[in-house]
């Protein structure tokens, strides 16, 4: 069994040389001095490809590749079987096809220790279908670690096993991300579109309604979400949003708003009472907004309005920058 | 009939002296040296109040409260007649209640000159239900200019008029707003909600369901929201962040991919084909996403990139600033 915490995790196998394996590949290189990658792809430009885009991905002033190379931290190879040698991880980035996921985890299962923890960073086929050809008990190692792209910019990892994955094996990569720097967050349940990208879709297809119904255009709804929810959920997500919306009331004073209500919404998008929630929903999203939050004080939204306008003022700044250079490059 | 463009709005009346009232005159305040605001409220403690709560809006070394009631550019009043008396703008944030803005603006309508744009600061409560009690002529003025709070920082402003509106006075606001710094977008139909909180609400409720299913707790759906979305869509809203995701294919190529689709989890939280949606809304919308944005570039994506870093780096930056002085006032 595999110790559960403060495992060192020392070799990365990136499996799948795509923009997610060098993406991820660079994060590992640059937030954890201890890390050795080893890129694992057939494309017979691997080395080119990588030397090409892996230092776009790498902070200024950091090893070349060459560099990372000769000092073992970097190795590419094409054999799987090589890669897996050593691996303490494996994270595949491969195509996103059911069949080909199955086959390569079946495929890696033999050429690893039975220590190597297996991710895949799949944004859509869950760990319990991926490990279908794999043996029962290569089945519970394997984790669905999801990013948010490009990962070596993006905090979210949301981390999901199958059924069949035990809990101490999910924590290694939530340690493993928090140590550096990023956003593990482990799901407790696969479902379709995980967390982050299913509630993206979800306020995506009311988009699409809007501007097919004529409402606004495209580029007005992206008007409108980035100056608002765009700004506030960086800083804020949705519950602790509403939590600060209803006052000294909490989440509870804001479901019960006597002025335009959430339900209102819900009711016509989803065409039933509610969105179709039934059930002690209500309960339960205010108590846990009560524990995780309490109640909003003044000096609480003192620090996100103090946060939010730096981050507008940044927006603006990079922005003007960028605009700038362009310019200055243009009449060169 | 009002000149369409480039008119001088000189004196706000603010009706209504909640937060989003004493905001919005901040924001006038701040932002245009021209602009004079009267606040008009039948509290009797409305000196004190305004004394107390709009210095913490303005910024900082700004004029004082009594400063900028001795140069004209604040008055108070509770009475309504005397604040609508030189009023270009009259801007009402009162009590979200139908029946109350109904009767504000037939009183409001007599005080004011023909030349007064009508105003409602509503996050819910369409123009054509709150000018029911207006005159013909009053109905066409009456316009809903809907902020995201708090509105001295955030810069969304929705602008939605009745059917009865003319384009030209939804105009007044947009190029206000605009030449002020904030974001005005007009919205072409009334709906439930408006745009930015229907979207909102209509992510919220799934995130409600998630909870409730079991799939994570609020404070997860937070995290996941915080680090992945809400800093992306706060740079670039969702067409032109799937348009990005598509590559060189651009939002067609987004909707088409063969992994995971956004399809697929309208078609579950909708139980419908394509979340109900039909005709041809994809047709449009991969049409808008390619006139206002174009085929992403390496460019572009290498300017976002920047912009979010830079985001990321201000929010922590931002929470370290203010853990650490809370802690040395702590020691105090």
């Amino acid at each position: 069994m595999l110790a559960p915490m403060k495992l060192a995790l020392q070799n990365f196998t990136i499996v799948g040389a795509g923009t997610i394996g060098l993406s991820f590949s660079a994060l590992h290189l640059a937030r954890s001095k201890t890390t050795n990658v080893t890129i694992c792809d057939p494309r017979p430009d691997l080395a080119d490809h990588i030397s090409n885009i892996l230092p776009t991905y790498l902070p200024p002033s950091f090893p070349t590749v060459q560099e990372l190379l000769a000092s073992g931290r970097l190795r590419t190879t094409a054999d799987l079987k090589e890669a897996c040698k050593d691996a303490d991880v494996v994270q595949e980035q491969g195509p996103e096809q059911t069949k080909w996921k199955q086959e390569i985890w079946a495929k890696i299962e033999p050429l690893v220790s039975d220590k190597c923890h297996l991710w895949s960073s799949t944004s859509g086929i869950r760990s319990s279908i991926q490990n279908q050809l794999m043996s029962q008990e290569g089945r519970k190692r394997h984790v669905v670690v999801h990013p948010f792209n490009p990962p070596h910019i993006m905090p979210l990892i949301e981390i999901v096993g199958s059924p069949e994955t035990p809990e101490h094996l999910l924590q290694v990569p939530e340690e493993y991300f928090d140590r550096i720097g990023h956003r593990p967050v482990i799901i407790k349940k696969e479902c379709t579109g995980f967390v982050g990208n299913r509630l993206a879709f979800v306020l995506f297809r009311e988009a699409c309604k809007l501007v097919a119904d004529g409402v606004c255009s495209a580029k007005d709804v992206d008007a409108v979400i980035e100056a608002s929810v765009g700004i506030r959920w960086g800083i804020k997500g949705p519950f602790a949003s509403y939590n600060d919306g209803g006052g000294a009331g909490g989440l509870k004073a804001f479901m019960g708003n006597v002025g335009l209500s959430a339900k209102d919404v819900w009711t016509e998008s989803w065409e039933k009472k509610d969105g179709g929630l039934e059930g002690k929903w209500e309960e339960m999203i205010v108590e846990q907004a009560r524990e995780a939050y309490g109640t909003p004080t003044k000096e609480s939204l003192v620090d996100r309005n103090r946060i939010t306008m730096k981050v507008i003022e940044t927006i603006r700044e990079e922005r003007r920058a960028i605009a700038e250079e362009k310019l200055a490059a243009a009449k060169k």
